[in-house]
């Protein structure tokens, strides 16, 4: 058992003469600890038998102030695993698995807003139309979309659709609904595989102004190709992403 | 069964009177596409027998053209699955499997020179302690390297690890050899699971000097925190990639 909290001197600290409720003070010692990065997010906190000991405290008490950070969602419990300091940025799994934001965000139970800029049906562009295995000039639908979490835009998306694939697809209503649900549940299309490809850029243009950062503002950009189980590709797009705003995360295993 | 080449023409184009073998203009030629754009990195070649009906030539004269490219590196065969346009860029599997970029470079048989900048036991900041599971103060090794291919450095890493799970290894030789292969071969640490963060981010100070780029170049930003079998802590990074030269790809699963 290491003795981490105790050169801070956590327990030290605690006053029991005090009008303010033992548990309130040591959630407000945790929530120093947290904002100051001592405990960055994902640190995950000893078990409660030895943080209870090493606070000099009850596991009642403990209890109590901790279930007032995770309320504040500074801390999360994560079944089997233990207590973790929340991260303050958004993590959708794009890099893990193959789902998109919105699906990501309703899972997280985040609310996130959509704005279509535009959806169009247009002559497919030269490598696109390559990568979607259509004669170039072959119709395309483009989509063009903005997603924004409370702090602001998060995410310009841009994909080229297989309309070919997907009758229709130019007139339905994009702005509440999850692109790969609709090609699934509506076209019983079989989404099986994608790849993705990960680059810094920096922003401009159209891009700069959607997101609402200054010209050349470090953005993650996302290349995506998506497979049907047949092996015909379905979608290709490109997401400019604020990674300020929200980052990739990956939870990988070694085997 | 579409008819993508043949707006280009590419049959009429060949001459079968001219002293060049009908291979070597059918091989010049889809260089030409692939060096132009009009076919991707990615792009997906039609099947054998349909590229060669369109191209009015035997499957021996297209395969031949074929081997031409394959062995100059612009076309791979993947077994079941096709003939691809070759990534120009050097693409590790990092965001989709808990691998180190030596052993990716490694597998993909990429030649990558190693530089370690420094390698010395220093006391674990403050956040690192936290992630890492250890009291502030405690000693950890920081190592430093410089990943660089043939184009010029692509990745910073600065990596923080555990020397009570790992004595002695801050005597180590890591110049050429994988960080986790060294932990798991010479030490017996089970490593499992990790979570990778990436986010985009201006080059700056030390990080635009070690990967030969001016300050605010957006470059690819990797945070890593990496785990034994038993849950314990081994190693945090930070890293930084020039992903220009380098892209991250995750190639993904629907189910």
């Amino acid at each position: 058992m290491s003795d981490q909290l105790r050169p801070a001197g956590a327990a030290e600290q605690l006053d029991r003469e005090a009008p303010v409720p033992l548990h309130a003070q040591v959630s407000e010692q945790i929530r120093a600890r947290i904002m100051s990065g001592e405990w960055p997010p994902h640190y995950r906190l000893r078990s409660e038998p030895e943080l209870a000991v090493d606070l000099g405290i009850s596991r009642g008490t403990l209890r109590r102030a901790l279930s007032t950070l995770i309320r504040d969602g500074l801390l999360v419990q994560v079944r089997g695993r233990g207590t973790f300091v929340t991260s303050t940025a958004i993590e959708p799994s794009i890099a893990q698995k193959l789902t998109t934001l919105s699906e990501d965000f309703a899972r997280q139970g985040v609310a996130v807003s959509t704005q279509v800029i535009s959806h169009e049906l247009i002559s497919a562009p030269s490598p696109v139309a390559a990568l979607l295995d259509l004669r170039p000039g072959q119709s395309v639908l483009r989509l063009e979309r903005i997603r924004s979490l409370s702090p602001g835009p998060v995410a310009r998306l841009v994909n080229y659709v297989r309309v070919d694939l997907a009758p229709g697809l130019e007139r339905a209503d994009l702005t509440d609904r999850s692109l790969f649900g609709l090609l699934e549940n509506e076209y019983g299309l079989k989404i099986s595989t994608g790849r993705r490809t990960f680059t810094a850029t920096a922003a401009s243009g159209a891009t700069a102004a959607a997101l609402e950062v200054p010209e050349s503002f470090p953005l993650l950009y996302l290349e995506q190709i998506t497979y049907l189980d047949d092996g015909r590709p379905i979608e290709y797009s490109d997401v400019w992403i604020h990674s300020e705003r929200m980052r990739v995360t990956s939870l990988l295993s070694r085997r």
